[in-house]
């Protein structure tokens, strides 16, 4: 059993995959994650899922994604433990299972009072240049700052958040597993269901077969769609896509024409939902133009920042809605409790989605497999403690 | 009093306002309008409104604008008087009083059936060429086919639709005023009430103060919505803006700074909704980007069909919507004879609209107007019969 008091009011010395600079292989280095704050809680990393955006932050700054301040510890799908939480902090106690979130949910804003968004703000601006309220990270290297990625930071073994960006979720849920309702499985099972709002006997067609777009897959299916479509360019995902509840798979390089086309003549006039899980502006127009005029709808649920996507104004004009799924729509620290409910329950697959399982210092052969397609999910464990292992 | 059996299953010589080629002045001609056939309705076009998609489609042909052939009578925005009916139609009888219809509502269709949409597509691909069912136009001029805009065709003082494209309307309704109600009004008033549904204590902005903007503005008014914000670069629209319900207005070209950043400034955060009335893909993107980020709602009303707009995915992804609407969401046949009613009972303007009335002969006085920004709505008066005066 670990120590909780131990480390209380101390600095804590663990792993953590550092990235000093952009486009260059993270790096395991001995890091000193500092005591929580005022409304701060101190949390040991489990396990953390690796997801797109992670890479994309990384490979892509300044470029698809905004430049974020380096050097920087990445990660934001993870599950651990609180060790110990700073003062005024009430809803946390040490030993508590908790998921990190990098979307907060104070329960006290206008945002947070309405049913409309799940778009809190609480600490937006510092939390999305990589430091808490104070303005500065908990997290530090050879006597640097090291920034914490949308305040949160998984890929270290410790880690401090916002009490307001904390989900206390149930004692016996196996962290290995719902790490993944911290970003990807969330995003997309709420994009249809939040976001999308798919409806009984509908079709869709889901853009994208990796984490994201499975768990949207699943989202429709559970709405009761009839017809849906999985579409990759990778064939190999349409056995997992069908797992999920594709009821048929298309890879748009094997058509002769647009896939678009392909999906408006396979339905008759368009899906009644298209989902977008990729991150790829060409393919968002293509899920739009993919919608059945009158009433389709188009949820984006890949992320790409600085990019444009381009939108063919009659396609909007004849009746399609272009919508975006942040988080899935979710409250976060109400909503993800449920969705670890839903786990527990067997309504909600997880196991399925991890396709491997590796110690934090082979954390760049993960994103080597998410980038040549090998993987859906890699987990990454921090922590041999509280795994279903 | 006219005599409308005289004419039944007869052909009618009349005049007509025919575009004999893209970008040329129309031209007035005697035609020949052929005996509706069956499910078909001829009228008598009393009054026109004189719509800028009339001028888009004349001057904008193979451009921003599809391709239709030519020659062409335009006009779709009007209100006449059956004067004889085709086999088969049980819901008109000569006399009536009528608003001409673009977009049809079968009542039977799917889509008719759904509430999700207006968007019946009867007979669609044949007045989306300019012929009706049985693919042929009923005008011609010197022994040729003159295609009918959008299956209607009023700018021609007789034309013939299919009775599923025709609204009855009460018989105390002054065809001069309700004309507006076959396009402009009742799409930027729908746009806000029906496809933004705009809601109570809100903020909009309105781009683009014509006819299409003000309806908008008197549909968000309507809506009750607090902070009504009209944008248009000819800053002489204002007064008539602030008379529909605008509290305050901004010209873009006055300002130091890209309208949408003015606006959120000015909104801390954003409009709740914005309806872009104009027809342009830069203004569009602008309308988008107002808005405020959790729950901004976008709604295109303006009309272009070819051109894309450009599309920020960030600020899709941040919870803003894009939507469009046609006809303002009104389900026609059903929608039109309750916007009279509303404007008998004084609930919606239509005489404010009114800047000019000509005669037919002068139509193309009217698209000059138009282009100076010297009118919002001219009407086109083609019969001294059955209007208000």
């Amino acid at each position: 059993q670990y120590n909780f008091t131990d480390s209380n009011n101390m600095v804590i010395k663990c792993k953590a995959a550092v990235a000093w600079e952009p486009r260059k292989p993270l790096s395991i280095e001995d890091v000193e994650v500092a005591p929580p704050k005022v409304h701060e809680v101190r949390i040991k990393i489990v396990a953390t899922g690796v997801c797109h955006t992670d890479l994309e932050y990384l490979y892509g700054a300044g470029k698809a994604m905004k430049f974020r301040p380096f050097p920087l510890v990445l990660g934001h799908e993870a599950a651990g433990i609180v060790e110990s939480v700073g003062p005024e902090v009430t809803k946390f106690s040490p030993g508590d299972k908790v998921i990190p979130l990098f979307l907060p949910q104070c329960g006290e804003c206008e945002r947070c009072r309405s049913p409309k968004t799940n778009q809190c703000r609480k600490n937006w601006a510092n939390t999305q240049v990589g430091v808490l309220a104070d303005g500065t990270s908990r997290i530090s290297c050879k006597g640097q700052q090291v920034y914490q990625f949308l305040g949160v930071s998984s890929f270290s073994q410790y880690t401090v958040v916002p009490d307001t960006s904390l989900a206390k979720i149930r004692s016996d849920a196996p962290l290995d597993k719902v790490c993944l309702l911290g970003c990807g499985v969330s995003t997309g099972y709420g994009a249809a269901i939040n976001t999308g709002k798919v409806e009984k006997d509908s079709s869709c067609a889901v853009f994208g077969l990796g984490a994201v777009g499975l768990a949207a897959i699943m989202g429709c299916k559970v709405a009761g769609a009839t017809r849906i479509i999985g579409v990759d360019i990778n064939t190999a995902k349409f056995e997992k896509a069908k797992e999920f509840g594709a009821s048929e798979c298309v890879n748009p390089n094997q058509c002769s024409r647009p896939i678009q086309e392909v999906l408006v003549d396979m339905t008759g006039g368009g899906v009644d939902y298209a989902l977008e899980c990729v991150g790829s502006p060409g393919v968002m127009s293509a899920a739009l133009e993919s919608t059945i005029d009158a009433w389709g709808t188009c949820v984006i649920a890949g992320w790409t920042e600085t990019e444009a996507m381009s939108v063919v104004v009659e396609k909007i004009l004849m009746g399609r809605t272009l919508k975006g799924t942040y988080f899935g729509g979710w409250k976060s620290v109400e909503g993800v409790p449920k969705l670890v409910d839903d786990y527990m329950n067997k309504k909600l697959k997880l196991d399925e989605f991890i396709t491997n399982i590796l110690p934090l210092d082979q954390i760049n052969v993960a994103f080597a497999d998410m980038t040549s397609g090998n993987s859906i999910r890699t987990v990454i464990s921090l922590s041999t403690e509280e795994t279903s292992g």
